[in-house]
This record gives structure tokens, C-alpha cells and sequence, in this order.
């Protein structure tokens, strides 16, 4: 045996694989990955669904007190679909998950991100197909079984220009079918649950369906099997296409069929 | 050199400390731990200080559509400040980081958790001694530079029974002066801020100062160093002394003094 091989033997019998990084939950961030924030804040500029309300901060005081101290605190109002945020199954699907209902482990593990930035910033309305699935896949080998899939269709580049983001400024029920921005086809939605079962799907742009959606067909495919989906997902740009976890954390909301999302990402560093 | 040293010196060159577990991070979360949710959920019982409204949803849709398909959303107004939530550092010190400003680095990491609830139990306007953190590193070692740290006062069984977790249900401004919970001592805060320089500090109450304090000398020592406060953390029953890893996502609300706060952590599970 040569000494190399004794070598990862040892290491294998160690639980140890010298292939990939090993770490330890006492170091943290673990040596090797830096921390990516995919949150946009919430602020006056948050984009919403034209059909709701903005964010709203009220100021309940800031400065000093009459006792001497300085202090700040605020209240919010927001709908539960704006921002970064995450639909539970609920949103879609009678009976199925609330946000407070996912399991904490359903929203973390193995990412995977799907650039269809080329196609998709050429045409609005492009709806992420099957084959743009199996491409990937014949690039970077199978999406593992339980992934997180990214689809980065590159119109995080706009955010928070309304216009430019999901195609229109305008407000009120009469400005929905004014959305163009693009989305997951139902067809490679059905794809992803029968063959690589993920456990949950992030998009930068409004919505997983695409904007001309009517029917949100993709939203109820997913949401029916249990598989939440994050919207407005940030920096996906800053992404490689595999070797990335995520941990997305929401809002517990009782009975929530959404929430405010915090997602991260640990993303190996190149080695130097 | 015997072959046992040749080993470990040959899994540290390779990066790997065996008597640590060794993780990756293509499975998560990883083999032997478990994951715990810290964080209790926003409804109606949600306990807020006696100044602040509860927490509001509205709902906005619930049923079938028009156009045939299940749907889901609300819209929700609460206080930066209840639930399990963070205090930013600048809620009590001016200029100091914003919710959205804390780097992500120092929400995560290694945490201790300090348990006196046998003394808070007894006495609900008890304060954490600096002799209470010498007496837990006398049996567990020093509490690692960069640690949270987590205080156990044992008030969390009582949630979300406003008068036993906080000593009154009284509302409004002059509900104030009858709150009874413990917290932790300024003399705590300042032997941890300049001894072990914690990352943050939670507590399983309403506030890390205790619930006779006028001047949240506590709240000042910390925000004006930058560490901030994770307060009402659920389940600190559960948490072994140290070996947990802790990662707490707060809603990212610019100019935010605070926020509710997504908490998990990674609990080493008992090997069989």
C-alpha cells in the first residue's frame, strides 16, 4: 500500500474525507466558506405584489429619553409576500404547511443554482424549461436528491426598479397582468419533484410563476407536495452553480402562508 | 514516533481534528446533531412589553378563488420588540449598528448556556452575579472568546402566561413598575464584555435587564459595544452547558432597532 492511500484510509477510518471540507461546529463560519447575505432590507424601496401595500415603519421613538438614555423602537407593517420572503405551501395548497409548520430542516442543506440569466434577460416572459434542468445537468452532474434549486434568471440586477424588476410601477389589481419577469414552468416544476425531490426552490424575481401566470400552476404543483418556495432571493450572481449551503430562516408567523425570509449562504472561498 | 501520533499528526495536516466532529457541509444538518427551533411562534399570545399592541395579522384571503385554485395571505403589524426578537445594539445606543447592520458572522457560532434558574425561581427580581459565570466556567471550563451566550432563568416554562413569565398582565405605561422577571447584572455584562467578548447574549425572558431596572444599564453596557441581545429565547430547557451551535436570523429591517428573530440550534445528539 502506498503511503498515500494509508493515508486516506486513516483519514476515512477518522471520519475524516480529505476531498472535501472538513469542519468543526467549533469553528463557525468553518474555515474555507464565507457568509452570504441573499436578503434584501426592508425599507421604503421593497418591492410588493402591485396588489398590497408597502413596508411600513413607524417610528415610536428615537433619541434621548427624559431619564437620560438614548433609545430607539419601531413598528412595522407589511404584507407577508414583499421583500425576500418565503411562501409555505399553505399559500396554495389547502391543508398543506404554514410557515411555522415547515421543519427547520426542510430550509437548509446543498444548493444548487440554475443561471438561465441569457435566455431569460432576453425575454421577459421565459418560462425555465426542462431542458435548461437537464443542461445544467450535463455540466454539473445530477442536482443531488433534497437540493435547495436557485434559478437566477438575472433580474436581481434591477432590484428595486419596479419597472426594470418585474415589469411595471403601476399599482392596484389593473397593473397584474402588466408582470413580465420570468419564472419555472409547470411542466419543469413536475420534473423537479418526480425526479430530484427538492426541498425547496429560490428565484429572483417576484414570483416562481412568471409574470403572465394566471393560474400559478407551478406555485400549486410545488406547494401540493410540501415545497416551499423562496421569492425575491438576492446576489444569486454571487453564486457558484454547486458547493453551496444555504440556511433560510423565516418569520415563525402562526398560520402564516408566508413570511420575511433571512437567507444566507456559506460559499467556499477559492483556495490561495 | 508512535503510529497513534503519526495519525494525528497527519489528520491535523490534513485539516482534521478527530476529537472533534468533523463536518461537511454536502450533508445537513450534519450526522450527529439535532436541530432545535429557538424561536416561539407570532399569534395572539404573543407577549409583548406592556407599552406595545400585541402582534396583528389580517387576513387577507383564505379559500378558493374565482378562478378555481386555493389561496392564502395576510398582512401583519407588530412591535420590533416581542416574541423571541433581537435588540440591535442601537435600540439603546446611539449610532451603534442597526438590525440590518449586524454582520451575519456574529449572530452565529458556539454557545453557552449559563443555568440559574434554581436562584431565579426563587427570586424574580434576581440578577445574574458575575460569581454566576465563574461558577459555571469552574464546572465547565472558560466561556470561549466569541461565544453567545445564553442565560437560563427557567421563566420560559411559564410562556406565554404573561404574569408568571413577566409578573403582571397589566397594560399601558403604568404597567411598567410592576414587571418582575430576572436579567442579567450590569456587573455581569461588563465582567463578560471585557473578560470573554461574547458575540451576543440571549436570555429567556422579556429583556436582559431585569424587570425592576429604570435605566437598562445592561442594554447600554452591551449596545455600546456592539453586541446585541436576543431576548424571549424558547427552550434554553433543552441546551446542554456548551457544544451547541447557535444561528440566529433576525428579519433584516433597515434602520431596525430590533426584530423578530428566527433561532436555531445545532444540539450534539447522544450516541447509542
Amino acid at each position: 500500500m502506498r503511503p498515500l492511500g494509508l493515508l486516506s484510509l486513516m483519514l476515512l477510518a477518522a471520519g475524516c474525507r480529505p476531498e472535501a471540507p472538513a469542519l468543526e461546529l467549533t469553528t463557525w463560519p468553518p474555515a474555507g466558506y464565507e457568509v452570504l447575505d441573499l436578503s434584501y432590507a426592508y425599507n421604503d424601496s421593497t418591492i410588493y405584489w402591485p396588489t398590497a401595500e408597502g413596508f411600513q415603519l413607524r417610528i415610536d421613538h428615537r433619541g434621548y429619553t427624559e431619564a437620560g438614555y438614548y433609545y430607539e423602537a419601531n413598528t412595522f407593517c407589511t404584507a407577508e409576500h414583499g421583500g425576500t420572503h418565503i411562501d409555505a405551501p399553505v399559500h396554495f395548497a389547502e391543508g398543506k404547511w404554514s410557515v411555522d409548520e415547515i421543519p427547520l430542516t426542510r430550509l437548509m442543506g446543498p444548493a444548487v443554482v440554475i443561471d438561465v440569466s441569457e435566455k431569460a434577460l432576453a425575454n421577459r416572459d421565459y418560462q425555465i424549461q426542462v431542458a435548461d434542468l437537464e443542461a445544467w445537468e450535463a455540466t454539473h452532474g445530477p442536482i443531488p436528491e433534497g437540493a435547495i434549486v436557485l434559478l437566477r434568471t438575472g433580474y436581481g440586477q434591477f432590484w428595486p426598479d419596479r419597472t426594470r424588476y418585474m415589469g411595471t410601477d403601476a399599482r392596484g389589481p389593473e397593473a397584474v397582468p402588466q408582470l413580465h419577469f420570468p419564472g419555472l414552468h409547470p411542466d419543469a416544476a413536475r420534473w423537479l419533484l418526480e425526479n430530484r425531490r427538492p426541498k425547496a426552490i429560490g428565484i429572483d424575481t417576484p414570483s416562481i410563476d412568471y409574470g403572465q401566470s394566471t393560474r400559478f400552476e407551478t406555485h400549486q404543483l410545488l406547494f401540493a407536495a410540501n415545497v416551499p418556495a423562496f421569492e425575491n432571493v438576492a446576489h444569486l450572481d454571487r453564486l457558484p452553480p454547486r458547493g453551496t449551503l444555504l440556511i433560510a430562516l423565516p418569520m415563525k408567523i402562526q398560520r402564516g402562508s408566508g413570511a420575511p425570509l433571512r437567507i444566507l449562504a456559506l460559499v467556499p472561498t477559492p483556495r490561495t
